[in-house]
């Protein structure tokens, strides 16, 4: 049985931000209160999708906001697990097991943080490999798996439960409420069978993440040296081909909260300045890497920002003027490239004009 | 016993026109579908808040949004019930009475369409005495009733459980949904005990508005010649002073739907054009009377525009340059003149920067 404990939650960190794209939420403040959570209350059994009973009830459970303000509205210890209890009220059952919507950022961590105070399992797979950001974007939905009954629980105790017809009017619900309360809430949702997450979530991400996470605490270094272990570790996973796309100085950084999310853009020119800055597209996460015309790498492909010195994943709402960096791609899992995930996904849902541009087609 | 006929509808739309100073959303659709639902239900039985056991539950049911959208998005037969069906299965118990949350326009009547399907009683009450744009301004929530447990039911037929620690961040939150929703909602809320409903309401008001309205419709004249008798009925009721503060013909109007309300003004020069003109402040309904510095009437004292020819009450979002209108004024219960009313109602609470003038000592 594998299990997840407090010393874990430095790599799992880590390797949340590197697979959070840029968005995800920052995983400090999560990071702080899981590691109290597994301290206190023991650490939490990771079980994979195979083993849960097809009639078993697994519930996804995060943060629904702007990743912005995660940095000043913070998580409470026993939030997550007062959401989980007015969740089980709400349906009059007891959950099984939890899941992550997105093993991108701090909500990677969330489940853990409840699933450690109510001894319940998490599931080592999430619903979406990398963050996104918004719900019908995840593999739940994408997969069939209705958002409803769902609650939300916010900072002052309240606790709202939807019930919607799908989960782009649920998205528009949740993020309505998130908005008018603080944006920031916790979100407990997409109950599943154990039948359904078998076939509607990306596998073997929290493992994943926190080996990704381990190499890039213990192998710290240039950006350039970590590529080959990093491609090595990537190799062996869902994800597809790895490519290092950029280096330079980030010399523009924007962004502003529009509609619950950060929207922006940055503009990173080559080291040596010749030829067309790179620009990055962000709505929460990096969304397209563009030189001039050049398509580098669009979303659903993973695009990951690290710090050129340190080989450190620099999320969005840190990234800044002055910072030296490298910009790698990933690709994205199987389950993203079909047509029904880039319906949802794919550049033209962000409003761009052109298609998803696979990785080993870009450039 | 008294009884609510489909053969009352005309009567009780006219009078909650009158009663709605403006807002509380147009009447026309909800009579239509009122009348329709009596017709096939049967007649409704109107009982007097003293009678109701002060273990009894009441809610409040009826529509969320701006009076604008009520134009356009029509409530449909059967969603009352079905809100109120909703209500009963999210807090596991029948409810006994219902109860509107405003006598002013189409709120007055939502309340019978879902008893009238459920073969319930409407209490001979309401929680405003007139029209106004906001929950927290209802005498529910000032008497100190909470509002939640309460549920939304959206056009999608999704519904919403809410459960806020006060009115305030419950109008945050529904005010959101509506907004996310199409701009306008059925809301099942503020469930009281009998005990509660006797001193948290504006009693004797679905009575009031029939008796208006049925004035309205058998004394039809010019707004001089019915002020009288208009004035009789008053005299008789839990209202204040009534006076004819202007006459004139619309000048200007102006209206935008800002954050789920209909904000704008109006601009009445005096028959004649001589002195300056009345400006009515709206925010779904009519706030402020003013002619130059002068406050002629302020909340939540009650400003009726009718027309000048046949007194029938205008609403905000029909009233429009050219009519000639005559302006009324009636001074509220006294249930708003206490402070905790006056802090949440009066001037100040809508942005103007005077406190309020009570009608016998205004102009």
């Amino acid at each position: 049985m594998t299990l997840i404990s407090h010393e874990d939650i430095d790599d799992l960190s880590l390797g949340s931000t590197f697979l959070a794209t840029g968005g995800g939420g920052d995983p400090y403040a999560p990071a702080l209160i899981t590691r109290e959570a597994l301290k206190c209350h023991g650490p939490v059994r990771l079980i994979e999708p195979e083993t849960l009973d097809d009639d078993a009830l697994v519930v996804a459970i995060g943060s629904v906001g702007a990743p912005t303000v995660s940095l000043e509205l913070l998580p409470s210890l026993d939030e997550p697990a007062r959401a989980l209890d007015a969740f089980e009220n709400h349906v009059g059952r007891k959950v099984d097991a939890l899941i992550s919507f997105e093993i991108g950022g701090g909500n990677s961590l969330i489940p853990l943080v409840a699933a450690s105070a109510r001894d319940l399992p998490v599931v080592n797979a999430d619903g979406m490999g990398r963050a996104l950001p918004e719900a019908q974007m995840m593999t739940f939905p994408i997969a069939g798996v209705k958002p409803t009954p769902a609650i939300a629980f916010d900072y002052a105790g309240g606790v709202t439960c939807f019930d919607a017809p799908d989960t782009t009017v649920y998205e528009r619900q949740i993020r309505a409420l998130t908005m008018c309360m603080g944006g920031m809430i916790t979100a407990v949702e997409h109950p599943m069978t154990g039948e359904q997450v078998k076939r509607a979530v990306i596998p073997g991400t929290v493992e994943f993440s926190r080996r990704i996470g381990k190499l890039l605490r213990t192998h710290r270094g240039a950006a350039d040296d970590v590529f080959d272990e990093l491609a090595r570790i990537l190799d062996d996973s869902v994800y597809g081909a790895f490519r290092q796309v950029w280096s330079g100085k980030v010399v523009d950084k924007n962004s502003r909260i529009d509609g619950g999310f950060d929207v922006g853009s940055a503009t990173i020119e080559a080291f040596g300045g010749a030829g067309e800055a790179l620009k990055i597209a962000i709505r929460n996460e990096y969304l397209v890497a563009r030189s001039g015309e050049r398509v580098l790498a669009s979303v659903p492909d993973l695009i990951i920002i690290v710090d050129y010195e340190t080989c450190e994943p620099i999320n969005a709402e840190r990234l800044r003027y002055g910072q030296r960096v490298a910009v790698f791609a990933l690709g994205c899992p199987d389950f993203y490239r079909q047509d029904r995930a880039l319906d949802v996904t794919g550049p033209r849902a962000f409003g761009f004009d052109f298609d998803f541009i696979p990785l080993e087609n870009a450039g």
